[in-house]
């Protein structure tokens, strides 16, 4: 837990560093509101989490993982605004096109969405990669953020897919797949690059479903609580066997992540639910 | 003007070829929607145009040309939101937004935005560049887009920005600072990068103020057409003056789309427009 915190404050003090976008105040501030709000900073940590269980640099998961960072606030704006899910409020504040208006909410999306692969495409902010690795950095995030990943997922949402894991495994896992696929690329483990992936899929998905469970939405509408309950511990024990074989010893660093993630839907389904369990 | 169109169709068949998004069908189509529709392709050209009179590769240039087609064409979707300037059509068809729905439209931009980079991240499009080259293209692009550039450029307008012509460099000209940024670079040409960048300002804001005379808005607007008229003129003759300077004898390749976008704004101010002239 202490190298969680360590590396929450280290997410906290790069993503700032990092966050230098030109242009009008008005674009900066509003392209910075979600993302220095006080939040959980899960994909980073997961990042960090992979990268240091496999021997890569700090320095360079926790750019990578503020990149990720930048990337998962962009879709929390466009999917707040009015045509999208209409939220007035996130985390108890006004959302970012209630405070800005909706154009400045669109336009302070796309900059940073755009940003992201800025912060990419600079060298000076990896300190072991090399162009190489860089490029499949911006592979890996590009694909697992647009149309095949995040992007479609959104879509299918908005079109009622009917496979709700498949449209989570797009939306919600997309970005865990590129987490895990980032941090293995960071320790220049390309050997291991399917089986993180793998992982990183479940590991998003579980969290999706936790998302579910917390909100009553989702996963839960669809099939009940207990049917989702079990979903949920049933993909918990499936990461869980397969951590040690992929990352070794230091395997609970990442397990650590993945705990947290599966109790926080235990304390909500059996703790303040107010539900009858059956 | 046979190079041009052999260049033309180069640009329509290598954009098929690179456009192979995942995902829901539907989003496909919407972020394919402008792209695939007929028109002047002139930020491809232009970087082909550039990378020629340097010696670049033309399969390079191609490349990374219709990759500047494909965010013009995301900004183009986000440009005509209802929250934005709310238009209902676009070269005489529905607006992305009117055919798809709003939220797959601001979908299909970030999709658009978010391939475009994926297609740059992907070696296998480039024949002679190293990835450091690429990773160049990345950066330029990435800072020109954004919020430094068209991004920010849209945002100073929606806020009324004083300086129009600060605007019109930041919303319109810095894709085409792309344009010669990227065609420099495709050439390898590192020392000419500044003087490229100041000359696709400069044919950025000629190309703007001939869409503001031929639709006579914008610049027009406040300062009347024939000051217009002058600024267009002063500009044009100012980047006719750099031009076999920064690209010697095959400097008539760039000229000639110099003159294309010159020659516009004179056929509507001193031909088919009903407003006298003084």
């Amino acid at each position: 837990m202490e190298l969680y915190e360590y590396w929450l404050g280290r997410v906290e003090s790069r993503l700032r560093e990092l966050f230098k976008p030109g242009g009008p105040p008005l674009l900066r501030e509003a392209m910075g509101y979600y993302l220095f709000q006080k939040g959980k900073r899960i994909r980073p940590l997961m990042t960090l989490a992979v990268s240091y269980a496999l021997g890569g640099s700090e320095e360079d998961a926790l750019a990578v993982g503020c990149v990720i960072e930048m990337i998962h606030n962009y879709t929390l704006i466009h999917d707040d605004l009015p045509a999208m899910d209409n939220d007035d409020f996130r985390r108890g504040l006004p959302t970012c096109h209630r405070k800005f208006g909706e154009a400045v909410a669109i336009l302070a999306g796309d900059a940073l969405l755009t940003y992201a692969f800025e912060v990419l495409s600079q060298r000076e902010n990896f300190r072991e990669l090399s162009e190489e690795d860089i490029l499949d950095l911006i592979r890996v995030i590009s694909q697992k953020a647009g149309a095949g990943g995040v992007v479609g997922g959104q879509v299918f949402d908005i079109e009622g897919h009917k496979d709700i894991e498949e449209t989570n495994r797009m939306k919600t896992a997309s970005l865990f797949e590129a987490c895990f696929l980032c941090g293995g690329i960071v320790a220049k483990r390309r050997d291991l690059l399917k089986d993180l992936e793998n992982l990183g899929r479940k590991v998003g998905i579980l969290f999706q479903i936790t998302d579910d469970i917390l909100d009553q939405d989702g996963y839960v509408k669809i099939f009940g609580l207990r049917q989702t309950m079990e979903r949920s511990r049933e993909i918990y024990e499936e990461v869980k066997k397969v951590l040690v074989g992929v990352f070794g010893e230091k395997s609970s660093v990442v397990g650590g992540l993945v705990d947290m993630i599966y109790e926080a839907s235990l304390k909500r389904s059996y703790g303040d639910d107010k539900t009858p369990q059956s």
